[in-house]
């Protein structure tokens, strides 16, 4: 069996890609990334936008993942350019499209996706989030990973105005570091994982109520 | 599009799966999932065994991501056996071999996995980890999901003796509750994410040697 | 030495407070009164206002550390009013005044306070905040636990508008809860504690720059 | 008012004590230190010993709580030394005695404690927690902060094996950090605090029986 087909559809480790610099650990990490790949539902034909894709990572397994679709890779650093086509070669992502140049006026002239991920918006997280939530197929998913809570307030109200379907997920995580004999865990970032929908999606099943005993101030 | 070929590789929702018992909520839960399934390093023809499965979540979307593969879900419990088959029809997985028994007496009859998953144990930690380590090809991972720190070190410390390499992740997620008009966080549970391999997968990234700056005592 | 003595300056348990309603676990958690106390900045001779008391955990603990000083419980539920009367006379906290009454409105016949909790607003969170900003006395400390980022949100925007230094931590607590004779970690629910000061506290020690080294983006 | 009665009982600012190093961060984190001193159960005249001292930062908290007791910090490092010494002295903690030495040695010397904190343990854990248990007086309470999740399990086990009685909190911290107009969270590690008495402490509550429906498997 080749090496190629032992490549795994999902779980890269975060040192498989190529830094945009040596040393700099800006990416969506391992465990981020699976949790936003799964919201993102991609089936194998999606049609994937990328915005602010980085060092691609987010981009490369979403293409692993949707082997019949595309994933197009949105992103206007000249370096994390450099570092997404490296990337797509190297771990073999041949439906990646980079698509240099600045969200949201890049996003005009692409497909309509199914899927849409936004893990940078470089100052322009509305408009960003205006164009996508125009061209997304019904049925399709917007994951916006948030680092700062004032953006992931002005994306859900933005989205909530609209009245698009809101799921978040505050994601912590902590890996072990064996040092001599000893394991100890190092915590990454928590990051907000916010995922919306419209209404419109049929096949999305009931969100549960919440009891009132479940419910309650903290 | 037909409705299958839309049904995600990955992410389905937590109330997607039906419960062993209704209103039960024992299952690996969706972002756990994910993280679990990164970490297992899925490929298109694995062979993949699931211990203690449950309602089969792990199973079944493995399933999907392995489409030229086979999962095989040991499971001893029941009711659990009935929400596992309804759960594989429902949801579209027929290359999961569903394999009624007690772990780890039920694991040797099975075709030699690349991925083993463990996410329940029945007291039988050891033994279940001791078969599977045997059993496990060259390259391949095993993932074992820990709600017990005494657990956890007992797992970590059988496999550090045998000379695997060891990751460990913590995983604390929590996902916005709508009450009223207000948005809150509900915690999951934390779970320990326990992932090991030998020496011999080659195509391994060295992992990275953490430098003096990067340790610290808390 | 008395028992009286004996009874600790922090740290009571939480089964330690007779609640609301027999059964209800509505009440600030142990692990998140001890950071929000410590927030506070507590002296001796501590006047403190706690807004929305509930069970009065925070009011009473705090009127254990402030001994020479007062802390007045706003608190509009009967209920609640009940359970802070029975516990402040249970454990011993004849320096915490109960005050009847809905805030902001309860608030402005106060003595102006070195210290705020806000533990509940009632909708009203910018209007108490705004009576609270303006009765801390120069050098006090403002604490605010939400649970929802939309009012994190809000209520750190006000406070910044108005040029108030903010801190704001996540605390993500699990406890392990013994069954049978495995020990699981069970997690509360989030909070987000933010605390807020002016400039004029001129003992505040220099926030730390943050170098180029320590941020980045996710 | 003088700025010493200011001082506040709880709360110091992690940068208001001089490290051990310039720039180094090794200490018990302000949020993990409140948690730290609930947990021991402080009171006015409490006997404390802290443990593996470090910069002194819980020695000197736990003192300003126990204004009439005593804390002793044992430290072997040099230059921890020299950092408690300094820190005790400018923020004002008179009845901190510093013991250099090796633990658990120096601690057979010390007079029997009311409460022990054991921040570090330089390799000797199981001794220094059997000198702790033997002289720890009754009602008196044990804290163990670690890391490392064998170190975690290690220590249980040893606790129980001896019949106390155990809590285990998981404490994971992020703090904003705010760059330009963003605010983000940083993360600090995750931290395991071990709280330890034996069943002799009748002013203790009934520890709550977990209900089944409390209790379930991840």
């Amino acid at each position: 069996m080749s090496g190629k087909v032992l490549s795994p559809l999902l779980g890269l480790a975060d040192e498989e890609f190529m830094p945009r610099r040596p040393g700099s650990s800006v990416m969506t990490k391992r465990e981020v990334r699976a949790i936003t790949l799964a919201n993102l539902r991609l089936h194998q034909h999606t049609i994937m936008w990328d915005i602010g894709s980085g060092t691609g990572s987010v981009a490369i397994e979403a293409a692993h993942l949707a082997s019949a679709g595309c994933v197009y890779a949105v992103e206007c650093d000249a370096e994390d350019l450099l570092a997404i086509e490296a990337n797509c070669h190297q771990l073999n992502a041949p439906n990646v499209t980079i698509v240099p140049g600045r969200a949201p006026q890049a996003m005009h002239a692409l497909p309509d996706p199914d899927a849409v991920f936004i893990g940078g918006s470089g100052g322009a997280l509305i408009p960003i989030l205006e164009v996508a939530m125009t061209h997304l197929r019904p049925g399709g998913r917007l994951v916006v990973n948030l680092a700062s809570f004032e953006h992931l307030s002005e994306a859900a109200d933005y989205l909530r105005q609209a009245d698009w379907v809101l799921e978040c997920t505050l994601v912590n995580i902590a890996r072990t570091q064996r040092v001599l004999d000893i394991t100890r865990f190092a915590a990454l970032n928590p990051v907000f994982v916010l995922t919306a929908y419209t209404h419109s999606r049929q096949e999305q099943p009931a969100q549960p109520t919440p009891t009132t005993a479940s419910i309650q101030e903290e």
